[in-house]
């Protein structure tokens, strides 16, 4: 799920760095190299109707949209799809608060907490509550909750930390929302085909169109799948089609590059692509924490992804780095003296000795921050 | 605005007709013979950053849609743009839910309360209160309202009976939202150049681009400006790129079809397109209605319209239909046992014996619904 405090963002070169947005422009340099394999062409009057597929629950989704996400999870095997409805999205986003939408009993006299372990993604309360809806509010820490209702959000894996994380509580009342954004093998090995009633995916995170807003969800029960598209429908009446027809032709021209018997092509093979950036720029992450010693990391893990058939390690999206100076309390306002944007840790309900930067930027940005990390004494 | 219960919406022909969704499928027609000159053609690596424009308010609109709508309502005349924030929204929807956040006081004791004249537009007190905020509450026809703390509705045209409105409440502490989504010459004569502080227009109803889900609010201030992208930016961390670059691409061929020095061809002015089925509709509705003699209509109301250099009549997009006959206190529920769907006029906070009509179907369905509501009597 992408990061909603993006717009604090400074895009003047001299400060810029792997910044705080989570903008996923890494993924460019790839889309540039596979020429009109993704390409889309919308004639004026296509797609006018508010309408996709009236039989469908989601009665606003492309169907071309829904059998491409379908095929993508059957061909990387981390999601099950048989027996899903799948829902599509302005982004994951909106998905999230349809779930909470949907999952909050209407004549509750309370409104049920939304729970997350600590460090969350930051969004998750500023979302939940910006409204200050009487049928959801943000309880905080997952850990630190009493109570027999409530919405747990399990973010596996995790942002900011990148942890592979389950639910920690569970009761006949509760829910839990998997938000699965970073399940894909450039971050983390596939390990299992995961079965969760409610799952949020993107394409911000699995192919880098943040700027295409699309997200979707695969949802169990049809009676929860009709009521989160009740909440898309009063929210924005539908998504975007231009939106869904593009991330079908995104979504497709990734299988495209597996499907061994369609002559996919190797340079067209966007996980690769990813894994290998991935692995390069937690290298030199860990490099330049080293040379500067004034940081830590999180240790490396690794584990058998069922997708690329060998051992591999967990590459997160976000490095969710500790300042070990003693005289550092606010590691944010610190790199932010040396021209370094990131998050504060206390903004994820954690230490602000901790900050979460980016892994996703560009290749100049992502230098300049390692030269000037490993700079830092 | 467009329509948020248009699911409901049954797509089976044999009981098809103009139908309650206000789904504008009659302007394909159109832009089928415009050719090219609306195509939009989207290489795999555009857009793919959360960010359009850094140093906007709106930091997620593409530039391009930003001058595309200013040259718009320039070309036609409807509404002042010079001193202006143009915000992009998913669908005016979106905008509309944004304006509320932004004029609602967050350290109010009560939510702020939020009005409109009866018949009003169904979907606003359906938007405004199903998250239950504490921000703001639906408080019903604003000619009944009592207070000094209010939000004001005023759609003009207004959805469902096109009547021309302005604001019927006035006092230091109420805010005005004015919905122009069908202030465009093929509805209605462009009297004046409309200025109010936040205007909200949506492609749905200018160009019959529901689907791309994109409207625009014209906002005077600059704080009530940056509150409504931080809604938009909470709620779905921006909106569709893609479809922000295909509403430039299709407002900029409406104003190049009456850009008479730059050669705009005759066949490709849509509001011309607009207004010839906008009276010939017209015209036969109220000759159905007549040869029934069971139904009445509004009077025919006109003006000079600016953009046209003519008198030209009002003609709504929506007919506000009702059945005389003193056995039907029920006028939706009469229509669809003849196999017409149409809105009951108590959605609108009005007397059942009205309906809603979308007058802006296509060819086929609308003749079908000619032919059926002439026959009865």
């Amino acid at each position: 799920m992408p990061d909603s405090s993006a717009v604090h963002f400074t895009n003047a070169f001299d400060i810029r760095s792997v910044g705080c947005s989570g903008d996923p422009t890494m993924f460019e340099a790839f889309w540039r190299e596979t020429g009109d394999a993704a390409e889309l062409v919308i004639p004026g009057w296509q797609t006018m109707s508010y309408f996709s597929d009236v039989g469908n629950v989601c009665w606003f989704m492309e169907p071309l949209f829904d059998q491409q996400v379908r095929r993508l999870h059957r061909t990387v095997g981390n999601a099950a799809v048989d027996g899903y409805h799948v829902l599509v999205g302005t982004g994951s986003t909106q998905l999230f608060m349809a779930a909470l939408y949907a999952l909050s009993p209407a004549d509750a006299d309370q409104p049920t907490s939304v729970v997350s372990t600590a460090p969350y993604y930051s969004s998750y309360p500023a979302v939940t509550d910006f409204l200050r809806s009487g049928l959801f509010r943000w309880a905080g820490d997952a850990n630190s909750f009493v109570g027999d209702s409530y919405i747990e959000l399990v973010c596996s894996p995790n942002n900011p930390d990148g942890a592979i994380r389950d639910a920690v509580l569970s009761s006949g009342a509760g829910k839990a929302v998997h938000d699965l954004a970073y399940y894909w093998p450039q971050y983390t090995p596939i390990t299992r085909r995961a079965d969760h009633d409610i799952m949020l995916f993107t394409v911000s995170k699995s192919t880098g169109h943040a700027g295409t807003r699309i997200g979707w969800a695969l949802v169990k029960d049809r009676e929860v799948a009709r009521r989160m598209t009740k909440f898309v429908e009063l929210n924005t009446i539908g998504v975007s089609k231009d939106s869904q027809l593009r991330a079908a032709k995104v979504l497709g021209a990734v299988s495209d590059g597996y499907d061994v018997g369609g002559g996919g092509a190797s340079r067209h093979r966007l996980f690769d692509f990813g894994r290998r950036k991935m692995v390069e720029r937690w290298r030199m992450l860990r490099e330049a924490a080293a040379a500067s010693g004034a940081f830590s990391l999180p240790a490396e893990t690794s584990g058998q992804c069922n997708f690329a058939n060998e051992t591999a390690a967990n590459n997160p999206a976000f490095a969710w780095l500790r300042c070990d100076r003693e005289d550092v309390e606010d590691c944010a306002g610190f790199l932010r003296g040396h021209k370094i944007l990131t998050r504060s840790g206390n903004q994820f309900g954690a230490d602000p000795r901790y900050v979460r930067v980016s892994m996703l930027d560009r290749d100049d940005a992502y230098d300049i921050f390692i030269s000037r990390l490993a700079s830092l004494k």
